[in-house]
């Protein structure tokens, strides 16, 4: 049994790494923390887990030693994990940052964009970032993972077989993505109300968003040229699900896009490459791992578009993390993830 | 030209009164209150008001002189009503209270309910109970109105017949009430959010919800006996919108519930009694000052089950204000409220 | 491994089944049949089951042989499972009947409300009522079991403990019952559509709904006295979940509700009896087997009020189906049922 | 009064007709047919026009006389409206066809997507496209008027300036749609329940959607050049709005975009430029004819992006139908259509 330890886990990625564990078969929560609710048990705030937690309460974070743990998962704000994370590796603890403080490489552009010094530079630099389908072998080594971000996931999923065949205009990508409201987090904010943001869409974070630059990061890193990307992030009346509509010019067009994907994702338990024509909807991968897609080019003419969804709080956040940490302790990669979506 | 100054324009209650006044032939808005976003114009904070009141803003309560107006409304917290009220009457400027303040004529138990001492006793003496449909005629002639709770609306609008005719067991009344997620007002609660309470449905308010008193105390009026009333509010997935399933054993079944009903509510130009055997969906009622209802007596027993629609916001809230509004004025009632219910 | 054909597999109780039958241990999909839609993939309807029954299709009812199978269920319309049964029983198959053919006992009582002659009655007479948490023993032995309703579920479970302890009116039992547009099948119907039945909250059934006689039948069993009951079913603007809010008149006060629910249902795995005070949502069950409910007595009155959620899917379709069917091959009754609930 | 008939008055740009025709201060409804509901009182299908059109029944269209109508609104499937044209026209009466009989203005073309052959390319010729922000003066005129659609609407609205100005390469223009469920109209479909199409997203029509040939005419027409249109439609989990993404690479970076839409839409009543930096939400125009936009630069490259939002049933539908009749008739251009957006 993997001894886990989660740190800040009242919100939603916090539950759902709680929802996933409590059906791994190797998983063993051995503690959780708190600032603002230490004492409180688990079950008392969020009923869907009682018979499943019923000993597990919430603790202060100062009063609690995770050095006993194998794993400590941060469900944080940015910047909590790099303040714990040099000591936890020293006690030989993995790390899994589900926040965004081992996703960015160039510890200048994190400060730019998190208004934070970064911690542990060194860190950083032997962290992995934690998508598994393109670093696989890397996360199985690794001491710290950053887990990707919900829309980065997703555009990367879409994007990086066009960017490694070499065969789109790197200098202009558009994502336009659309994720539940689930995304933004469960923090009380009017904007999220259910009668502010049901019956409603907009976009948002038209000055910049902060996945813009974990993602353009990891594109280049496929695409070996410089990358542009304009990404339109929107918020959907509903609770979970991402839709990336992803959009490339071609700059060939004599590539079979369909065989292209089935080849790059052929195997992977988590990327389901759908048939020619389809169009995937997010209930169909809801609370599950998978992420699915489908390729398409509109009229023949050379634009391809590819059609991306994956469950923001799952393959975009826990479940991915899950996977991270089968990989890092040589667990099947499915193991606890195998349920299948719930539809309808 | 009716002249219109709101205390508390920010929320639900507030952008409603704008919304239905945008549109009113005599209304007049002059001033409008905020004591955290002075300075706003309404235009930034409610876009859907652009082009309705582009040079309106917000203004600190203690900079604006209200006596200037000829009616007040207060879409506040309970509590700031009955603090202004006695300098505003003493103006000469009628109020009309959206919330708690003027509706619950013993002092004392408004202090319960409230966790206040009552102002001004003397006004709540005086005050009127804002319900048209019962209390017309003083109304027209009142210097206050306490404007009547979303719920207690429905509930007396479905048993007063009831009451009034005497033909039910009144110490066993059961008040099943739904209601959109937009009565709870527009404040930032994680229980709110749209990840929470979309897809979601569950009761609340089970240890006693401040809409009990009220409505108690107004059917005791009908009733001319006493009163015991179950009422469970309930927390629906959606906007607008108010539903109460009302049922109560019937002391006589020889009456024609329709054609008492019918009756009762024959020429009131917001209370429609549909056909036997109707069910009325909120949703016919959306954005509109109707409430709709229906009479059942389920298996002929004896049992008579109501059901009651209404928009939340309006003849639950800012609709009625204004219905109270045009009465006070004499205005035609339906003065800027006759735009149909949006369906779909 | 239980050989299972599912009948009628392209409604939304057979998805479920398929869903939760994806990670039972012991299941093994055999066959599943659709007049419609035979040839068709079932992966090609439901695209979440990717992965999870590549090579499972609709196969045509007359050209697909059960009786090889260990379990049939029935997912299908009232009236198909009657007219098999008797040659699958024949067979040695077993029958798992999740429309209403083996529910109701009085084969008058069922054509009345189906409008069908009853195809098999002795058969009827040995079939057993599918609600485990008071039928375990016999259900252990059945051939045929009758699956409960979704809302007769939630109606028993919160009704049955106050009955056997005889301390409520049996004769003014109400039941205000809000299910999820996904009780009502997935079929083509103008009031179904989101454009209609979203944002929209409406009573329906006034007239007699067909769960009625199949409640009153087994709350009389347990009451051992004459049952009225009001029953007004509710359509919720969300999926799934259903929340029932049960009224009655204790005819003794004196009696401790907690304790007595607390007792009952002590280490049944699926219902959780909820601390006082507590106000269950439909969330807390989604996508599980598990009911949740909550006992109060509004201000000490006379009136006790019940509040039960379940998953309309789960444990009021095809989650009891296979708790069932657990049961009747002396497999653990919890299994494929133990994922957590998904929230948010 | 305009005297008004309108064809096909059961899906929702027939009760949203309707919905705002009874407030308009010229509209005279006479007539209204339905092949299907011919007797049934529009009252009895659609409860939130109660009081409204009490004495109005729908009539079959054989059995019904429209010469005496000054206008008919065909709110019909496509091919009604060119069928009964020319004896209206002969008549003297005004057509205005919210389907796509007299959009496109190839009759070829219109085959080709539509499947049937135009019954009157000649009245198909001096049919005006009724976008009045585009053709004020030729609706004006016009005996017959050919309504948007919802999608091409918005589109245009965003495209058009840029087009106009020649900054944009025409050729490579992309449109990221989002539509509630109300654009697929009221018809009973499974992918359109609210079990089905609530809490999820999808694209939909990768093949060919019908409205994109009508949208490239019209871009063709402001920019006189070539243009290629990548246009994706998705399916919102809600009831009304559209929300239009659409981005252009420009071909000059040396405009003030905000200043340019600001100058082309200055004066209009329903187009809403709003100020740098804006995200509209679909909510800000329920309910209304108001179209708002925001012109984006992200990150300052070559691309703009333009956020558009209308009411597909108003804007995108019955509302510019209304502002087109009103056009034809002399009438103030925003008779009817001045009442506030529903927010929230």
């Amino acid at each position: 049994m993997v001894k886990i330890g989660i740190v800040g886990g009242t919100g939603y990625t916090g539950v759902e790494l709680l929802r996933i564990l409590a059906s791994h078969p190797a998983a063993d929560v051995r503690a959780i923390t708190s600032r603002g609710d230490a004492g409180t048990r688990v079950i008392d705030m969020f009923a869907s887990l009682r018979g499943k937690y019923d000993r597990l309460a919430f603790t202060a974070p100062d009063a609690t030693d995770l050095t006993a743990c194998d794993v400590v998962f941060f469900a944080t704000p940015h910047g909590v994990a790099m303040a714990q994370a040099r000591a936890l590796v020293a006690a030989g603890v993995k790390i899994i940052d589900l926040a965004a403080d081992f996703r960015i490489k160039d510890p200048a552009l994190f400060e730019q964009w998190y208004k934070l010094p970064h911690a542990c530079p060194d860190l950083l630099a032997e962290a992995v970032y934690g998508l598994p389908e393109f670093h696989r072998d890397a996360i199985r080594k690794a001491r710290i993972v950053g887990n990707p971000g919900c829309y980065p996931t997703s555009i990367q999923l879409g994007f990086v077989p066009l960017l490694e065949a070499g065969i789109v205009d790197a200098r202009h990508l558009i994502a336009d993505c659309k994720s539940g409201a689930s995304g933004a987090g469960r923090k009380a904010e009017v904007g999220l109300l259910l009668a502010e943001a049901s019956d409603n869409f907009k976009a948002y974070g038209m000055a910049g968003h902060r996945h813009h630059p974990e993602t353009v990061q990891e594109l280049v890193r496929h695409s070996k040229t410089p990358v542009e990307l304009v990404f339109t992030p929107h918020l959907l009346p509903m609770i979970r699900g991402i839709h990336s509509t992803l959009y490339a010019r071609l700059t060939r067009t004599d590539v079979d896009l369909q065989a292209l994907f089935a080849a790059r994702y052929a195997g992977e338990p988590f990327v389901d490459v759908m048939p020619p024509g389809s169009t995937p909807d997010t209930r169909s991968v809801r609370a599950s791992n998978v992420a699915r897609l489908a390729v398409h080019r509109p009229g023949n003419g050379d634009t391809v578009t590819v059609l991306v969804v994956e469950d923001n709080l799952v393959k975009g956040a826990a479940g991915q993390a899950v996977q991270n940490m089968n990989l890092m302790f040589g667990l099947p990669e499915t193991a606890g993830l195998t349920t299948a979506p719930v539809l309808p």
